[in-house]
C-alpha cells in the first residue's frame, strides 16, 4: 500500500471542497430532483479520502489491485459523480448536467453496469455497507491465496440508514468475527434522515455497537480535514479489524437557512437558498458547475500520480508472476474468471448415476464446479449439512486463514446476498450462496440488485416445496418459485434430475451477466424414463417423454420433483389410450430465450396443455394458456410427512391423471 | 402486576424440568423428527418463567390482560407444546403425540392460528424476536390510553439464530429508543447453531450490543433456577428498559452424549441416546409421554391461581370502566376491534373530489379511518412525508408519551413488518404500515408469516411503479405488485381513484383474516370518466367504462394508474369504431372471490382482452388469456422524469391505443 499523499494547502482544500458541494447542489437544481444535504455534508470526508488516499486509476476502472470505494447511501449520488469527474473517470461535465435524464450515466442512484468507477449499485440503505464487506472478505481470500500480489482496501461512506436496516447488522457482525482489517467505513453521522431529526428514531450508542462486533471505533469532527485523516491513518494503522470513522457532520453543510435540517435532504434547495449558499461560501452566482483551474490541477496532479502506482504495479504483478510460477496460472484463472467452454459435458460427466435429492444430485455436481473453476467459491447460512454445498476439497475461511472458498455466513441471509453481489463485483470470484428456499424471501432485495447490475452470483436455495415435509408452512415454500422468477434478469433453474443438475450449474456458471437460482428437493426423485440429454436440459426446457402415433392429447409441463410425478400420471393416462408428452421445463426463462422454431417444436399448438409444479400457478397460465390446466399448490402447505402431504394435495400421479381425465370430461 | 409464585421444592422442580424434557424427547422421537436440543437446555429457564412468573390463564387463552410468551426460536416448538399442555390449555397429550403430523394442533413450527396459548407463529429466525416488541408496544400504547387496567408483561425466549438475524437489530434498537420496560427476554445463549460451533460464525459481544441499544442486560448461568429468578427480578424491579437476560445453557442438557454438541440441534436423539439419557436422568425406561402426578399437581395449582388471578382482573376491568366512563367505550371499541358496518360508504363521503397522486387521496380518506375506527395506528419507516399516511389529529409515539397513534419505526422496514404483526396478535389494534413499494422486498417474510397466521395488518407501498421517476431503477417497482399477489391469503388493492381508495381502506379494515395491501401512485392519477361507485370498487373488479352497440371488440383490464391510460387509449379506439370496454381491477383477490355470474357479466368471452399495469406481466396470461394482450414492463426501470418514462416504455394512451390495434391486425 502506498503512503497517503500529503495534505493540499488549507485554502486550495477549502476551494476543492465547496467544488464538490457545488457540483451536487447545480446537478440536483438541475435536474429539479435529488439529495444535496448529504453531498454537502460529506464533501470534506470524501475529499480527504479520494485526494489523499483512495488509490485507484481512473484511466482504467478495472485495474486489479485498485482500492474501491462504496457509497452506501447511493442517493448522495451526485458526491460519487462529482469525484469521479474530478478524478478523471470518463464522465463529463455534461454527464453530470444530464442527472437523473433518461439515457444519462448519472442516474438517480448509483449503478455499477452504467457508470465507469461506480463499484456497486445502492440505494435501498445498507446494500452498499454489506457489498463493501463482500469485496473486503473477497480481497482477503485473493491477498491469503496469492499472497504479496495486492495491496488495496475496501472504504466507503455510509449512513445513518444502513445504520438501521438489519442488513448492517448481519454484515458488521461477520466483519467483525472474520477481523476484516481491510475496510474502513466514513460514518456520515449527521443526526437527520428524510423525516426528521436522527433523535426521533434511534437513540442507540453506535459506536458501543460496532465495538461489540469486533469493530476499531474513532470518532471526530467530520469537517476537520486534519481530524479525519489522523483517523484515517489509525484505522490503517491498527490493520486488524474492520474500522469505523463516526464523522460527526452537518448535513447541507454551507446551506445557511437549510443545513442541519431534513429539508435539505431529499430535494432541491431551490433557488432562494442555492443563492444564499453561494453568497455564504463566496461562490461565483453566475457559474454553475464551475471548477477552478486549481482544482483542475489538484486533482490532475493525483490522477498522475496514481498512473504511476498503476504502471508500477503493473511491473510487480509481471515480476510476482515470474517469482510464482506455481502460483500465476491459478492466479489468471481466477482473475479472469476462466470456466472451462466444456463445462457441461464435464458437469453431466460427473452426474452421479443413481438418482437421489436433488440437492445431493447438485452437491455431488458442485464438487466437479469447484474442481474446473477456481473462482468459485461461497457459502451458506448456517445450514450447509442440509444444502449440501460446502466443497469437500477445500477450507474453511475464518479470520485466521483465508485461504479456502468454503464462507460460514452464519445465520444471516440478507448479508449472504449482498455480501456475494460484493464478491462478485470485487472480480475473482464466482461466488454462490446457500439456504432453504423459503428463506429467499430474506434475501430478496440482494438478487434484485444482482439481477439489475447484471452481476453473476449463484443462489442454491434447497427445501424447494411443502415436501420438505414436517416441518411445516412457515419453512414450506409455496410462491417462492414463482417470485423469484418475477424479478427481471433472474434464471431460475429447478432440476428434475441428475443430468439437469449439471445443466443448471453449467448455466448458472457460464451466465456472465446476471444472477441464478437453483432449487433443489429436499426429498429423493425419480429417475427418468429415458436418460436425459445434457443438451436438452440446457435449452431450459424440451420434450422428456414423447406421445406416440400422432399429435399429443395432452402435454404436461413440469419441473423439478414433479416431473417424475407427471411422468408416472402419463403412464398411467398413456395405458389408457392417450397420446400424452411430457415436457420438463428445468429453466423457463432460458426455455424463452430460445428461438421460436424450437419453442414450437417443444410445445407444439396440439393438445390440453397441463403444467405440474408444486407452487403458485399464476405463472404457468402464460404457457398452458386459458384453456390449459395448472396444477399446484395455490395456499400454505402443513406440517406432516411428505408422502402425506403428496395425498392431501391432490400430488401424487393417481389424483393428476384423474384431474386430467377429469379435465378432458373423460 | 402479581407477585411472583414460590418458588417449589428443589426436588419438584427438578422432576417438572426433567417431564418437560422428555415429553419434548418422546414427542419428537415419535414424529422421527424435530429438534430436542432446544427444549432440553430451555427447560430450566421455561419452567422458572412459566411456574412463577407468567400471568395467564389457560382457561382462557384470550384474557386481554394476559402476559404474552414468545418463543421465538419457534423450531423448540416441542418445548412449548409441553409447557401448553402441562399448564392447562386445550392440547392434550394425544396433541403431544401427534407431533408433526397431519391435521395436529402440534406443528413442526408454533402456529399462532392454530394452537391455543400459542401467540405468535415463529421458525422463520429473528420474527419471533420482533413480533414481541410489537406486543410490548401495542401494549404501552394500550396502557397509556387506558391507565390503571392492564398490567401485563411481554416474555420471550430468545436464541442465537434470533441475534444473528437483522431483523433482531433493527427490533432491539427501536425497543431500546422506546424504552419498551414491559418486554424481557431470556436469551438461550448455548453456542451451537444447526452446523456447529456458534464461535465458527459469531463472536459479537451480545451483552455490550444490546446495552448499545439502550437495553438493561444481565447474565446468569441458564440451569440454575435461583439465578434466573433473581434475573427475572431483577428486569422487572429496573422496569424502564426492554430486558435482556442472557441465560448461558448447554444445548441437549441431559443426554449424555450429545449435549453441547450440534448433532441434538435438528434430528431426534435416537433410541440408544434417549436410553442413555433416561438412566443419566433417572427416568423411567418403559415409560413415554409421562407426567408425574406431582409435576401434574404442581401445574394445576398454578393453574388455580391463574384462574384466580383472571376472575380478579374481570371484577377489577368492571370497576374500572365504572371509574371511567369517558373511556370505557372506547376501551371496549379498541378492545373489541370495533369497525363501522356502513365504514365504506363513509370513506367513500370522505373521498376527495377532485384527484391527485393515490398516495394523497388515500392519505386523505386515511385520516377518516383514523376518525373512525380507534384500533387503527401505525406508521412508516422514515417516508411519512412521501407515503402521507401519518395520522393528522394523532401525536407520535415516544418514549414517554405512548398515547398517540403514529409510530415513527425508522429505516427499519423489515421490523416495522414484523413488529405490526405483533401489535396485530396482541389485540387492541388494527396496525399498518407505509414505505416505498420496492421496499416490500424488505419485508416479505413478515407479510408472508401475516398471511399464513390470518392476522389482520394493512401494508401501505407508494411509489409503486417506473412513475416515481428519476431515483431510478433501485427504486421503481416493477415486479413487486405481482410479487405480493403471490403470497396466499394476502389481498393487493391498486387502486384508480378516490373512490377505488375508499374501497381499499374499507376492504382492507373489514377483512379479519389476513392481512391487505393499499399501492398507491407517487404521480397524479387521472378521473374517471364517469364516478365511481362504492359497491363497484368494493367488488374487486368491475365495469367501468361499457362498450356500445354489442359486445366489446376490446376489454381492457387495469390497475392502478394505468386505469386512466386504459380508458384514454379506449377513446383513442373507439374513435376509430371499436367497441371497448375498460374493467378497472383494483384487487384481484377479492374480484376472483365473486360469484361466476358476476365475473363473467364484467369479463365477457368476446373480445380480446388486454392488460394495462406497469409492472410484470406474467400473472395477467391467466386473465387475458393466450390470445389476449399483456401490456406491462417486464424488464428494470430506468431514471428519468415520468412522463419521459411513460414515451421510452410504450406507455402512453396512443401507444397502447396503437399496439391494441396491430394486435388486431387493423
Amino acid at each position: 500500500m502506498s503512503q497517503p499523499t500529503a495534505p493540499a494547502p488549507e485554502d486550495l482544500a477549502t476551494l476543492a471542497v465547496k467544488t464538490l458541494k457545488f457540483l451536487a447542489i447545480d446537478g440536483v437544481e438541475k435536474a429539479f430532483s435529488g439529495h444535496p444535504g448529504l453531498p454537502m455534508g460529506a464533501a470534506d470526508m470524501a475529499f480527504v479520502l479520494w485526494s489523499r488516499y483512495l488509490r485507484h486509476d481512473p484511466a482504467d476502472p478495472h485495474w486489479a489491485d485498485r482500492d474501491r470505494f462504496v457509497l452506501s447511501p447511493g442517493h448522495g449520488s451526485m458526491l460519487l459523480y462529482a469525484l469521479l469527474h474530478l478524478s478523471g473517470y470518463d464522465l463529463t461535465l455534461d454527464d453530470l448536467k444530464s442527472f437523473r435524464q433518461w439515457g444519462s450515466r448519472t442516474p438517480g442512484h448509483p449503478e455499477a453496469h452504467l457508470t465507469p468507477g461506480v463499484e456497486c449499485t445502492t440505494g435501498p440503505l445498507g446494500q452498499g455497507f454489506a457489498n463493501g464487506v463482500g469485496m473486503a472478505l473477497a480481497a482477503q481470500m485473493t491477498q491469503a491465496n496469492y499472497p504479496g500480489l495486492y495491496h488495496h482496501r475496501i472504504w466507503g461512506i455510509v449512513s445513518d440508514g444502513d445504520m438501521m436496516e438489519g442488513i448492517s447488522h448481519e454484515a458488521a457482525s461477520l466483519a467483525g468475527h472474520l477481523q476484516l482489517g481491510n475496510l474502513v467505513y466514513l460514518y456520515d453521522d449527521n443526526k437527520i434522515t428524510l423525516d426528521g431529526a436522527l433523535g426521533d428514531t434511534m437513540s442507540e450508542d453506535v459506536a458501543a455497537r460496532f465495538a461489540a462486533y469486533g469493530w476499531h471505533v474513532q470518532r471526530v469532527d467530520g469537517h476537520d480535514h486534519a481530524a479525519i485523516a489522523a483517523a484515517i491513518d489509525g484505522a490503517v494503522a491498527q490493520g486488524v479489524k474492520p474500522s469505523l470513522i463516526l464523522c460527526r457532520t452537518h448535513i447541507g453543510n454551507g446551506a445557511p437557512n437549510k443545513h442541519d435540517t431534513h429539508k435539505v435532504h431529499g430535494e432541491p434547495l431551490g433557488p432562494t437558498e442555492m443563492e444564499a449558499t453561494r453568497k455564504a461560501l463566496g461562490w461565483p452566482t453566475d457559474k454553475t458547475f464551475w471548477v477552478p483551474d486549481a482544482v483542475k490541477a489538484l486533482w490532475h496532479t493525483r490522477a498522475e500520480a496514481m498512473a504511476s502506482e498503476h504502471a508500477a504495479w503493473r511491473a510487480h504483478e509481471l515480476r510476482w508472476m515470474a517469482e510464482h510460477p506455481g502460483l500465476s496460472e491459478r492466479y489468471v484463472s481466477t482473475r479472469d474468471r476462466v470456466v472451462p467452454t466444456d463445462l457441461l459435458a464435464q458437469l453431466a460427466a460427473a452426474a452421479p448415476a443413481q438418482t437421489d435429492a436433488t440437492r445431493s444430485l447438485a452437491g455431488a455436481i458442485e464438487q466437479r464446479v469447484a474442481e474446473l473453476v477456481p473462482s468459485f467459491a461461497g457459502g451458506d447460512a448456517d445450514l450447509g449439512g442440509s444444502t449440501k454445498t460446502p466443497i469437500k476439497a477445500s477450507g474453511k475461511i475464518s479470520a485466521t486463514d483465508f485461504s479456502g472458498r468454503n464462507i460460514r455466513f452464519g445465520i444471516r441471509e440478507h448479508a449472504m446476498g449482498a455480501i456475494a453481489n460484493g464478491m462478485a463485483l470485487y472480480g475473482h470470484h464466482i461466488p454462490f450462496t446457500a439456504t432453504f428456499l423459503t428463506f429467499s424471501d430474506y434475501m430478496r432485495p440482494a438478487i434484485r440488485l444482482a439481477a439489475l447490475t447484471g452481476t453473476r452470483v449463484i443462489h442454491v436455495f434447497t427445501h424447494d416445496s411443502i415436501f420438505l415435509g414436517e416441518d411445516g408452512p412457515t419453512h414450506q415454500a409455496v410462491e417462492h418459485v414463482a417470485a423469484l422468477r418475477l424479478i427481471p434478469n433472474v434464471d431460475v433453474w429447478r432440476p428434475a434430475d441428475a443430468v439437469e443438475c449439471a445443466a443448471a450449474w453449467a448455466g448458472a456458471i457460464q451466465r456472465t451477466d446476471g444472477p441464478s437460482e437453483i432449487v433443489l428437493s429436499r426429498q429423493k426423485v425419480a429417475m427418468p424414463t429415458s436418460p436425459t440429454r445434457p443438451g436438452d436440459a440446457a435449452r431450459g426446457g424440451y420434450v422428456r417423454v414423447r406421445e406416440s402415433g400422432g399429435a399429443p392429447d395432452v402435454v404436461f409441463l413440469a419441473t423439478g420433483s414433479e416431473t417424475g410425478l407427471a411422468e408416472e400420471a402419463a403412464r398411467v393416462l398413456k395405458a389408457e389410450g392417450l397420446r400424452v408428452r411430457v415436457v420438463s421445463m428445468p429453466c423457463i426463462e432460458v426455455f424463452a430465450r430460445q428461438d421460436g422454431d424450437y419453442r414450437a417444436s417443444v410445445l407444439p399448438p396440439q393438445g390440453v396443455r397441463v403444467s405440474v409444479e408444486a407452487g403458485r400457478t399464476d405463472g404457468w397460465w402464460r404457457w398452458v394458456g386459458e384453456h390449459g390446466l395448472p396444477i399446484g399448490i395455490d395456499g400454505f402447505g402443513a406440517s406432516a410427512p411428505a408422502e402425506v402431504l403428496a395425498e392431501k394435495y391432490g400430488l401424487t400421479a393417481k389424483q393428476v391423471a384423474g384431474r386430467v381425465r377429469e379435465f378432458l370430461g373423460r
